[in-house]
């Protein structure tokens, strides 16, 4: 497939990383290509490694793309996807793997609650656009290998209102190396899985580390 | 142990009922003992084939127990705790498992939110009593007999201020058959545990039944 990975942060990175080393297409979205590359730091270094990996502008990726991928911020998502364009995102599954939070005293306020989510905030935005929202449930390096934790023995998510587009990002996701994809149903069921970053956060400090995810034990 | 558990509901029963399997001394409380007999209905019938398990008002289960347990539904928690008295719950264990929701349009909202808990409300209005919140982030009969699910392969948290009162409840965990008792830090993480809910409620749509857990792979 041919995948656009819009954000050059470190889920960006992961997951355009892992989708080039399963055999994919995939070009990374940014606001602005060549000040990118030219302020160097880990995304410059990241490349350089990585020359099969094009760098593109948030539109021109997801023009050319048959598959787009939401990682950036999630603060920033919706700026992002206008940059990229409805018109550019119609028809197409948009794997949305964003959280929104904000810094607060201690820690991160999450962005979404039980009455609305970032997932369904994008599709109502784009609303000819396939959105899934998958994968935020667990740190990018996880995300991206899954058996980096428990053998990949853990839970991964997707949630969203088109059955074919929720088909695709579970082959995927299986490609990836996740064992267990459980679809919770529309988009509207973001808001589970967005709301419990507030707990992933928690269980983040007692463990120590991040890489852990949750499993539904059933 | 002499444990008091408060609240005649499902949980309450399927507590209660562990407990006096366990070998403790139980007895359940509830505003008015008589009035709770004489209705009749699930907790009558639950009682009478469970003779060694006493009923008795808030405050004189509190009173008697070394240990209570608020297993009451989480709207009316404060107010049950406050008719069994500061004083009958001073310096004692009070292991919190309620969760706090209000009936809406589709799934029920949750009360928690990222900046309070009930289990902190619970703390801050008896400063007395060493509160740990923990099992609300599973079905009642699950937090009884965790074998139900997977062999008991799956994570219960607990929060609180209180080492001790920690080791009193990982404790009696461990002895119910959870496996894995997760020490998420003071009682301000009961947020992580009681916003979990938003989640919990969806994954319980997705796999269809209630007999599921949250495991913390790592």
């Amino acid at each position: 497939m041919k995948i656009a990975v819009l954000g050059t942060g470190a889920v960006g990175r992961a997951l355009a990383g892992r989708f080039a080393e399963l055999g994919h297409e995939v070009a990374v979205g940014t606001r602005d290509p060549a000040a990118t590359l030219a302020r160097g730091g880990d995304y410059a270094a990241w490349a350089a490694e990585r020359p099969q990996i094009a760098i593109a502008s948030f539109a021109d990726a997801a023009a050319d793309a048959d598959l787009v991928v939401n990682a950036t911020s999630g603060t920033h998502s919706l700026a992002a996807l206008d940059a990229a364009g409805a018109a550019n995102l119609a028809g197409k599954v948009l794997l949305d793997v964003a959280n929104e939070m904000t810094p607060a005293d201690g820690l991160p306020l999450v962005g979404a609650n039980e009455t609305d989510s970032l997932g369904e905030r994008i599709q109502r935005a784009f609303p000819e656009t396939r959105v899934v929202k998958t994968l935020n449930t667990m740190n990018c390096d996880v995300m991206a290998d899954p058996a980096l934790v428990a053998g990949a023995d853990h839970t991964v998510f997707v949630s969203g209102e088109d059955a074919e587009a929720k088909r695709v990002a579970t082959e995927l996701l299986e490609q990836m190396g996740h064992t267990d994809v459980l679809d919770l149903g529309g988009i509207e069921s973001a808001r589970g899985v967005e709301t419990a970053l507030a707990f992933w956060l928690r269980v983040r400090l007692a463990v120590g580390h991040n890489r852990f995810n949750f499993k539904i034990a059933r």
